[in-house]
C-alpha cells in the first residue's frame, strides 16, 4: 500500500474522554475512529489487524471441529422470554418494528443457537457437534470505557458445543482450552495470559476466563506461580486466597483484562428449550452444552495495552497491519532523490511479489522526522529506510520496532531476511 | 467435510409462507434457517457460499482501489437529523439506550462515512479515494418476501468514492461498473445481468442498476438487444419506451432482480455535512461522491432463482459450497463395502490435499436413493460416486450437476480432471 493513498491520519492528541492507552494509541495512529461512546469504526489499518485476528481465531476453532455459521443480530422476543432474559437484562437493546414486532439486538446467542440445534440434530449419532460464528454483538453498557475493551457494539467469536454426556463436554472443553492458548499465543498475548478460575454461577463450581496481565486491566486476579493458573478476585473468598488447583497460598495479585471465557452451560439452555436427544436405548435424554467466547476488538485493545512504548504501538508480527514499513527519505539532491525513489519502489514491488505486506511511505512533502515518528506510532514490526546514506551502498536500514538497533542490509538480501 | 458431521438437514417441504424458490430450496437443502420473517441464519453450507461471494466482491473492489473499513451498525441520531432522514425513513429501526441516547440501526452509511472522510482527507492531494465495507444492515421493511431477496437484516458491500470534480467521479464510476460486471460474471449471473437505467432522483438524470433477468424478479425492465442494456419500467415514461442509449424502440419486457446499484450522489451528502477540500489555488471547494451497493444475500438468492431445476440447486462453480460431492454407495457385501469405503476415503483425502473442497457423504445407514436425491438438492457442481460397479474398475462415476450424462473416470485421473 502506498501511504500517500492510505485513508488514515495520525494525530498528537485525542479527546480527553479517551482515557485508555489502547483508544489513545489506536485513534492517534489512525486505526480506529470513535463514532460515539463505545462505538468505533475500524479504519483500513485497524481493519487489517481485525481481519488477522479473525483469521487466527477461525483457523483454530475450525481445527477443533467448529462449524461456522452466521446468526442474526435481530432477535425475536419469544426465545428470550423462554429463558427469562428479555426482562432481566437491562443491557439488551430493544427495538419495535413498524409492523408491531418486538426485537432485541443479540448480545449473546444461546437463545438462538439452542432452538436451531434442536431443530436439526436429535439422535445420539449426531453428537457431539459445535457451531460458531464471528459476528457483531450489541450491549447497552451503562458505562463504556477503556476504548475497545468495553463497547456497546463489538465483534465476538462465539462457539457453542452440544453433547450427550458430561464426560464428552469435559473432553471438548479441554480441547477448546488448548485452542484458546494457541489463539492467544498467535496474537502475541500467550506469555501474559492465564487460565483463570472464575465464578461458575449456578451450574458449575468454576468457569474459566483467559486473563491477560496488564496494568490497564479492570479485573484483579491472583497468580499461582507453581500451576501457571490464576484465580479471579471474585472467588478468592471461597478459595481462601489459595490456588484452587494446588493450594499454594503464595499468590501474586495482578490487574488483568479478560480476553476470553469458556463456560460449561450444562443443561441451562437445553432444559429451557426442551432440547433432548434420542439415545441408543431409544430413550429421550437431555442435551448438554458448553459456550466459548472471544471478543475480537477486546483482543486488539489488550494487545495494544501490552505492546506499546512512549512512541506508539508495537504490533506482534502475526497481527500487524503490514509486515514491513518501507520509508524513502529525501536527500535534497534531485538526481539522487530519483535514484532513492526508484530503488524504494522496486523493493516495494519485489517484496509484495514475494507475499510480504508492505506499507510504503512514498509521500513527497513530508519530513523525515514526521515519517519516522509516524512509523513508530503505527508500529509495524520492521522498518526499512532507503536514504542518501543507504542507497550508495545498495542497502536499506533495517530496524525492528521493538529494538533500538538498526543495521544496514543489502537490498537483495532483505526478502530472505524477512521470510527467514 | 464428512457429511455425517455436517450441521444440516434436508427437508421435503418448508413452511407455506416461504413462497420464493430461493427460500424454498435454500431452506430445504439446509443452507439457511429462518429465525423470523426476513431474518435468516446462514448454516454451514450457506455460510460457505456467503464467504465465497464476499471474497469475490472484496477482490474486485480492492482491484479498483477500494479501502476496506468496518463502520458500526449502531448510529447516533445527529448525522441522520442533519440529512433529514431520521424522521423521514420509517424503515429505520430505532432504539433507546438506558443512558438516554437515541440510536438508529444503519440501513446505509452515507451519514457515517461522509463526516468520517471529512475528518481525515481535506486537501486536493488526498483525492480521489474510495472506502467500502462488507457489513450487516437493518431495514424495517413493511413487507418482507422473496426469501433472501428482501429481508430486515442483510449483508451489503457498500462502497463510497470521493472526488474533486465530476470528470473524476465519472471515470471512477465507469471503473466500478466494470468491477461489478466482473463480480456478476464470477458469481455466475453475468449472462443474465444488465446495466439498467433507473431514476436518478434529484441529482442525476439516471442511476444505474444491475438487473438479473429471471421470472422471480420484482422489477420490470425493458431490454435493448442492440446495446445490451436495459431501462427500468419506472423511467420508461420519460424515455418513451425507447432505449435511452440508441433510441431503439424494439425493447423486450422482462422480470428482473436488482442485484446491485451505483449512484452518483454528487454533492447530496457532502453539502449537508459541509465537506469541502482545499484546491491547488488555495480555495475551498465542494467534494462530490458516488455510492455503490451489492447485497450479498440478494446475490445468493438471485443465483438460486436462476440456477435450479426441479430436483434442487445448481451452484455456479466459483460460489459452490464445495467443489465436489463424493458419495460412497454400499453394495451389501461387507468385504466389498470395506473396499468401497477405503477407496472413497483415500480419494477424499487426496483431493483435499490438492486444494479441492470435498463434501464426502460417508453416512452408513442412508440409502443410495436418499444420498442421490440430497446431492441434487444441495447442488454441488460435480458428483463422484464410488460403488460396487465402479470400484472393480478402480473408477468413480463422474457427473456434473448441470448435465445428464455420467462417465466412469479412473480414480487416479480425477484430480486432474477437476483442476483442468
Amino acid at each position: 500500500m502506498l501511504q500517500s493513498k492510505l485513508f488514515y491520519k495520525t494525530s498528537k492528541e485525542v479527546s480527553v474522554e479517551e482515557k485508555s492507552v489502547n483508544a489513545q494509541l489506536l485513534t492517534r495512529a489512525g486505526f480506529i475512529d470513535k463514532l460515539m461512546a463505545g462505538v468505533y469504526t475500524f479504519l483500513p489499518l485497524g481493519f487489517k489487524v481485525y481481519k488477522k485476528i479473525e483469521n487466527i481465531i477461525r483457523e483454530e476453532i475450525n481445527a477443533v471441529g467448529g462449524q461456522e455459521i452466521l446468526m442474526p443480530a435481530l432477535h425475536p422476543k419469544e426465545p428470550w422470554e423462554t429463558t427469562g432474559r428479555w426482562a432481566a437484562v437491562r443491557e439488551m437493546f430493544k427495538t419495535k418494528s413498524q409492523t408491531g414486532g418486538d426485537y432485541g439486538l443479540g448480545w449473546t446467542h444461546e437463545e438462538i443457537v439452542t432452538p436451531l440445534a434442536k431443530k436439526f440434530f436429535n439422535s445420539y449419532k449426531d453428537f457431539p457437534f459445535a457451531l460458531y460464528q464471528i459476528q457483531t454483538k450489541f450491549r447497552d453498557e451503562l458505562r463504556v470505557k477503556s476504548g475497545l475493551l468495553r463497547g456497546r457494539e463489538f465483534a465476538m467469536k462465539d462457539l457453542y458445543s452440544f453433547h450427550t454426556n458430561e464426560k464428552d463436554l469435559d473432553n471438548y472443553y479441554e480441547k477448546v482450552k488448548e485452542a484458546y492458548f494457541k489463539i492467544f499465543n498467535r496474537v502475541g498475548l500467550g506469555q501474559r495470559t492465564y487460565l483463570t478460575f472464575a465464578s461458575g454461577g449456578a451450574f458449575s463450581k468454576y468457569s474459566h476466563e483467559f486473563q491477560t496481565v496488564t496494568p490497564a486491566g479492570e479485573d484483579i486476579i491472583y497468580l499461582c506461580d507453581k500451576c501457571k493458573i490464576a484465580v479471579n478476585k471474585e472467588i478468592i473468598g471461597e478459595s481462601k486466597e489459595s490456588c484452587v488447583q494446588c493450594g499454594n497460598k503464595n499468590l501474586k495479585e495482578e490487574k488483568a483484562i479478560e480476553v476470553g471465557n469458556i463456560f460449561k452451560l450444562k443443561d441451562k439452555f437445553t432444559k429451557a428449550f426442551g432440547y433432548n436427544f434420542k439415545d441408543k436405548d431409544g430413550k429421550e435424554k437431555q442435551v448438554i452444552m458448553g459456550c466459548y467466547g472471544i471478543g475480537l476488538g477486546r483482543v486488539m485493545g489488550a494487545v495494544v495495552e501490552v505492546y506499546h512504548d512512549k512512541d506508539g504501538i508495537i504490533w506482534p508480527p502475526e497481527i500487524a497491519p503490514y509486515n514491513v514499513h518501507l520509508i524513502a527519505l529525501k536527500s535534497g539532491d534531485d538526481s539522487l532523490d530519483k535514484k532513492i525513489e526508484k530503488k524504494t519502489f522496486d523493493l516495494y514491488e519485489s517484496l509484495q511479489k514475494k507475499g510480504i505486506e508492505v506499507l510504503y511511505d512514498d509521500r513527497q512533502e513530508v519530513s523525515a522526522g514526521v515519517k519516522l515518528k509516524e512509523s513508530d506510532l503505527i508500529g509495524i514490526p520492521v522498518r526499512l529506510i532507503i536514504s542518501e546514506k543507504t542507497v550508495v551502498k545498495d542497502s536499506a536500514e533495517f530496524k525492528k520496532r521493538d529494538s533500538k538497533d538498526a543495521e544496514l542490509v543489502k537490498i537483495n538480501k532483505i526478502a530472505k531476511l524477512l521470510n527467514g
